[in-house]
């Protein structure tokens, strides 16, 4: 590994102050929406009132829910395992019962809680709206439903995700530092790096210097390399060895402290053709376009558009991959999508990935992207920007 | 690291017959029970199917589905952004959209395909039970079940996690192989555990040490440490650092082309305290109890009472974990459970994990966890066994 400072990180976890502003900022919205409390129980969600930060989620056993009343703290209805862990939290009221037990994984809890407030067409927010799931059995919520006919579930998806998409100074801290430290792994890759190498070699490497630089983990790492290009970005890697001519590209999701950084890094393997070098260059203009375009009062559309317009002089079909980048924080992806689509007025604090795409050649692609962060008046890089022509290296 | 002999990768993927099998047989039991078809679109249920596998299900923000019709192959209704890596699967019928796209995001596709079943109350197989979830907008499935009116949605939870509960050889094999990584990875802890080392490193360095023995990922590291014994076992680590009368517990899930082994290790650091070194061996010889009673005929409550039997010498309660174990395979906890209210039948190629657990001292609790694989008469370790005394490194 280089002889380079090491990254220094920021204090984990987050003020007292911080959640409650979350809360009030959602009991705000609450008011004005005319919602007696948000009923929430995916892990984003959980983690953003209440800080109860673990990777027991990757367990799919057990649910766990939060209740954001209309007034006053959220109230957790957990499984006791989690009660230690959420009793750290500035959580007060924590209510648990020995899950699993499948005929009543805190259903009655949820009862007990909800049916109170269960009069006269109440209404409760759910999320139910793009890029949520449920995170429960739905026989369960069916049971639920059932359980309080006198609540009226509604979509708060866009209240939710509305104040998760301006992230904090705190938030930007915690992304600003994963964004370097994956920044420093993509420099150190081509020390790596050979012609010869399995690409589950590369995966490999890659991610033990994401951790040893500073990474709580390295769980999305993917990419593809081949001839000239390469044609799929999500696939797992293979064994097949490097070959001098091949571009590889490596995209990364890091993460520290539950924040993730989602860019990538492209490079030529000893050699690069003038097609590749031409799509690297209509990319890393197009990028630059997208990120020139993150200004507050522009709208995700318009960065899609900014993005496209370079792309076309090469391709316009923008491959098949929906969408030029998105929002980022507590998960890889989140709202909004530049895309076509989403009129979302970007604002200060909102953390995106500029991520155009190409086609070209025999079903050849190539994918840029940089993370950002949106200022007063324009936009600030996150990572550190990709070099201005393909790198050969290996 | 020590130098050991290299632990040697089975094959990645599986065969196509493999896939013919696990569709035959879920066509068997869907006729058994008069179902159309399962609607499927959870990570593990797809790749079970199809054997799509990518990273990219960390991003939340496309749905897939999965049809398996009552006879024929499954039909994938995917992003487009999927379908050069489903084309490399044995499915032939790939029905694609550009996702994301909110308005409707494969439920025209879907409607399109189950449309023609809707007939006389036909019956479509879902998943509605313990540790399923609904991966998909909450909004959209209202939309999709209101286009179907024909439909009736039933729960195909059991047959689904029937299936998955029974390993295959390769399945097995592949289980084996990231336990011998997992316990590799073990082995050579106490070579980079020290007194002083905070939580955090060691992770870190376990994490790092798994990969370079040939995991995929380490994405599950959890664990405490603490005088004499831990408080908690799900929190993320701290920076407090090693002391001596610690006892440290990690606990890991490694990954290895799609499965998971999950088990644990304990260690005193430098010295142990007699009551954290009789926790110990009333835990060893309770996880060996639940060992022996792994036997084909058996249930999980047989298990469960085996193993809490030994551990009332100690302590009746068995912690606020729920249960003492589970199965395990693509997901890192799978059915069924090791608790009083589990009567599943134990068979031949159920993979599980063995894993009591016990409260003493003033708020203390100590885990022990292995993994085995149901015999045709008693039950094989695929972790090796732990030693038989608290360990004292550091």
């Amino acid at each position: 590994m280089r002889n380079s400072l090491p990254l220094v990180a920021p204090v984990r976890g987050f003020s007292e102050e911080e959640f409650q502003l979350r809360t009030h900022r959602a009991q705000v919205q609450m008011a004005e929406q005319n919602l007696v409390g948000l009923l929430l129980m995916t892990e984003p969600e959980v983690r953003y009132f209440t800080g109860f930060q673990t990777l027991f989620w990757q367990s799919p056993t057990r649910p766990w829910f939060v209740f954001v009343p209309a007034l006053g703290k959220p109230v957790a209805v957990i499984p006791a395992i989690g009660a230690q862990l959420m009793h750290q939290t500035w959580i007060d009221d924590i209510r648990t019962w020995s899950a699993p037990t499948p005929s009543n994984d805190g259903i009655s809890l949820l009862v007990d809680l909800l049916l109170p407030l269960s009069t006269s067409r109440a209404r409760l927010g759910i999320l139910k709206g793009h890029e949520t799931s449920l995170r429960m059995p739905l026989g369960d919520w069916e049971k639920l439903v059932e359980s309080l006919p006198g609540l009226q579930m509604v979509d708060a998806t866009n209240l939710v995700q509305g104040l998760r998409m301006i992230k904090s100074p705190a938030e930007i801290e915690k992304l600003s530092y994963i964004c370097s430290v994956g920044s420093e792994a993509f420099a150190q890759a081509p020390e790596f790096i050979a012609v010869g190498m399995p690409l589950e070699e590369v995966f490999r490497e890659f991610r033990r210097t994401a951790i040893a630089l500073g990474a709580d983990d390295a769980p999305y790492v993917v990419g593809g390399a081949d001839q000239g290009g390469y044609s799929d970005v999500i696939s797992p890697p293979s064994r097949r060895p490097l070959k001098v001519g091949d571009v590889l590209m490596m995209d990364t999701g890091c993460t520290w402290d539950g924040y993730y950084c989602d860019f990538d890094r492209n490079w030529a393997i000893q050699r690069a053709d003038d097609q590749a070098k031409r799509a690297y260059d209509v990319l890393w203009r197009a990028t630059q376009a997208g990120i020139d375009a993150a200004r507050p009062g522009n709208t995700s559309r318009d960065l899609y558009l900014a993005m496209s317009t370079v792309l076309s002089e090469m391709d316009g079909s923008g491959g098949d991959i929906g969408r030029l980048g998105h929002g980022l924080g507590m998960q890889l992806t989140e709202q909004p999508s530049h895309a076509a689509f989403d009129e979302t007025v970007l604002k200060e604090n909102m953390v995106l990935t500029i991520e155009p795409s190409l086609s070209y050649g025999n079903g050849l692609m190539m994918v840029h992207e940089e993370n950002i962060v949106v200022g007063p008046i324009t936009s600030r890089l996150l990572s550190t920007r990709a070099a201005t022509e393909l790198p050969i290296i290996g």
